[in-house]
């Protein structure tokens, strides 16, 4: 029988215990379970990146995966500890719409408060929910604890406003940047399903006090210098330079508006 | 049964093959063993600091786990590599004090120095004792390797002077700050047991240039711009910011002096 | 039966879903294998040092191992997805040299050029190939999908020039920093076992504006401020301060120049 896998995403960066403390609290609580490190570098505080970035891999896991996820500002607040259970997987974490791009492409979901503190790590602190409810929940969960032990269901958990492209004029839109990932690459919020226009027909991108009009398959066919548009692996257009930050060429970060014109 | 934990807790940093160096030896020798990173990203070269964050971690994890801590400037000198058992957990590292606070707290413990280089990765470098020492000997005892076939007991593994508040007049305590976390708070090594007089009477904590007279139970209940004090998840009272870094606002380090007056 | 194990070594740095996504398509595939982090941390796209970080780690690691590499600045170009079999252990990742320095020191080994869509992630993209091709055809592996279903032998698989140090005088020889370590210390391509003769016999290591003439045989022995050579753990010399960074006392980067002469 496979272990049961919990993953773990975070904005509580490398230099602290907070990570080591969650990691043991579920070993101990559940020998068994397996932690798996998707990322603790989040933007801090930042909830919608949070959300995006959570958005991108869940889908890539099997069913029964426990996820955790915690960028959590108003920890300790009168905001809810939440389960979220999306096609078969389960998420944990705080109620500020974190899970926004789950409930969004999930074929069904349910919510459920976390209000059985048996299954907390005690004392809960106020400032490490981290430790002390998502992490043990998870492990109880990983043991079999049925989710409904763990609290009611609740039908108004927060979704977050996802930003999308407005059309502007008969040919033009106007979208936003939503990540800039490691490479410097801006990901853009216009599906590349959506504006499937720009394979066929001429187009332009503008973003900062520059204007993108080729459409690149991979990053190499470009020269070293040129800004190119591209469908990223995440089904967004994306702007990019070849082995270069677009980012830093463009001074640009996210939250940036990104104008599209078809021809 | 469950598979053995080993932990990994270093200054090695992310961009070398340290890391995957001493995992590949703890898989090589002990192919049930499961590795697990607390963090790779401690100070280089800090002890006291490496010291307070094992201190912080180890109570949460389950006995029999074995914790690999590698922050070892003496690396290859005279230091003694040293296995310590404490409260049935087991830790492996230099001698030179990184396994202070786990001493200062556990219930009992005991050291050995590890000798018997029957268990060690062949040839002993002089200067990466994770891969050559630490590694495989964790991996051993994952194995079922008896304490005592590793080497003698010592009694005199060094331990570091803890930095504690001093009383500088009947009102006055001076403190000073343990370790800055991701998010800029500052951790004093004021106990929060020790001075529970701030829940119910006023009080002023001085730090840097600003003084700072508000106990808040978490970080969102204050204002985006408000100095504040907490009782922070670690027992220690915390000097923080709502959503910024109090240590930024404060232009503060770790080891910079606090003083707290109680009225 | 022990698990079967894949590490993951990537410059897809640590604020992005790629590690989670690759992690959850191996998951998903393969509920037994089990997923290691050696580094996602690697320089962007310097498929060198890629190259010398695998040649560092490898030998670690037990038979069946299978390490996924991806520094792949040619992804979705004509640069070919490829399995290298070496001395019992499995390397996937892109023909682009990143395997030069494990195919310069097995006993023998054997590539292949992944050609078998069935074990893709579908629909493949153009820019992913660590989520799309890499992770899955490692999971499959570990499943136990023979190598030979995974595409057909390719006998030029791309090995890049490795720099070697010249000879440039009776006494006179001129290497190079092949890497900057975590640390600050200088590894240059002279191996240990080649220069022998500095354990007996005063030199000269000049670099940057610094000529240096001790030989230590670890960092403590070493004044705090004095610039010295050691025998590293890799087998190169390596110029070293204590506690201290040498690549920023000396200003240097890796493929920097280092002249070495014996008397």
């Amino acid at each position: 029988m496979p272990r049961t896998l919990i993953t773990l995403t975070t904005d509580f960066g490398l230099t602290d215990h907070f990570v080591g403390a969650m990691k043991g609290v579920i070993s101990a609580t559940s020998p068994l379970a397996h932690t798996v490190d998707i990322s603790h570098c989040l933007q801090k505080f930042d909830i919608l990146e949070a959300a995006f970035f959570v958005g991108e891999f869940w889908k890539c896991w099997p069913k029964k995966t426990i996820h955790v996820v915690v960028v959590d500002p108003g920890v300790g607040s009168s905001r809810r500890p939440i389960l979220l259970e999306a096609d078969g997987q389960f998420f944990l974490g705080p109620d500020n719409g974190v899970f926004t791009f789950v409930m969004k492409d999930a074929k069904k979901f349910i919510t459920r408060e976390l209000t059985n503190d048996k299954y907390f790590h005690k004392p809960v602190s106020r400032t490490f929910h981290a430790r002390d409810i998502f992490a043990p929940v998870a492990a109880h969960l990983a043991k079999g604890v049925k989710p409904m032990l763990l609290g009611a269901k609740i039908g108004d958990a927060l979704r977050l406003a996802i930003p999308q492209p407005e059309r502007t004029s008969r040919r033009t839109f106007t979208g936003t940047i939503l990540k800039i990932d490691h490479f410097g690459n801006l990901i853009t919020n216009f599906k590349a399903t959506d504006f499937g226009a720009i394979q066929t027909s001429p187009f332009e991108m503008s973003v900062g006090l520059k204007t993108v009009r080729h459409l690149a398959l991979h990053y190499a066919e470009c020269d070293l210098d040129e800004l190119f548009v591209i469908e990223g692996s995440s089904g967004y257009l994306e702007v990019c330079l070849n082995q270069d930050s677009a980012a830093g060429k463009l001074g640009c970060s996210s939250g940036a508006p990104v104008e599209l014109t078809l021809f």
